[in-house]
């Protein structure tokens, strides 16, 4: 099985054709899109805890700890495939990401430990009490805030 | 700190606003939203693999580990968040999940769990050489199928 395999195995899942047209169609934009899918799990996850955290939504332990578990999760996906050279803002389109990042992949690993750090106090916080839940939201907004501040481009 | 919170605070991340709008603005169609980018996210990573395992990309055991890894880390989110009664096709855009998934939750478990052994078994496979990657690409394949065929509206 060392030749390609048939395309028919691979064409069961939905996901996979629409897989194959990220990796095979257009990688640069298939890196942006990534990244866009995974920021919007991150806000959709968040939203979770902040809606609690603002009192717009009833505080729900279960809820709010399937959420920080997994942001703990989300923020320990491995990013590499995602922040490709070429993939900054201007270069690809819907892309906001300043092209500094690339020369700055020690920061950025750094402030991602710092994001994983207060995901890991919310993921502490979140099933104990609103209290503790809203105590967490601060850092962890800060954590995301850092990034955005340093290597996105403004609106 | 039981008052609602300083918006300020929320504000800080780009990432919690539109977490916010999620939250606050339409949840039903901030489910739907987050179900897309989760399987844009698997979409991704299987994109990785699926074009090494066609020759389409040359295998690279770190990057093919990286996928697998993310894989597993997506497959065990928990979704309970984006399944919300009342996001079947025909209810919210762009939605295509069947109505018939809400009263299948013991089989949509399985099914979930089928996908999170298929995952770990390319992860086992993904770092060793070509051709355990691809002996491990159907199976992932399959379940990744076995949801789509029996809870999404065809295109």
């Amino acid at each position: 099985m060392s030749q390609p395999m048939n395309i028919t195995a691979l064409s069961i899942g939905g996901a996979l054709i629409a897989s194959l047209a990220l990796a095979q169609g257009d990688p640069l934009a298939g890196a942006v899109a990534a990244r866009h899918a995974h920021m919007d799990l991150y806000a959709f996850n968040l939203g979770v805890l902040g809606g609690m955290a603002q009192g717009a939504v009833a505080y729900d332990a279960g809820a709010a700890t399937a959420a920080a578990d997994n942001l703990v999760a989300l923020a320990s996906i491995n990013q590499t495939n995602y922040w490709l050279p070429g993939t900054e803002s201007g270069a690809v389109e819907g892309s906001r990401t300043k092209v500094e990042l690339w020369s700055a992949m020690d920061d950025l690993t750094a402030r991602q430990a710092a994001l994983v750090d207060a995901a890991a106090a919310m993921q502490a916080g979140a099933g104990t009490d609103l209290v503790s839940l809203q105590a967490a939201m601060g850092p962890l907004g800060s954590a995301c805030g850092a990034c955005h501040m340093a290597y996105r481009v403004p609106n």
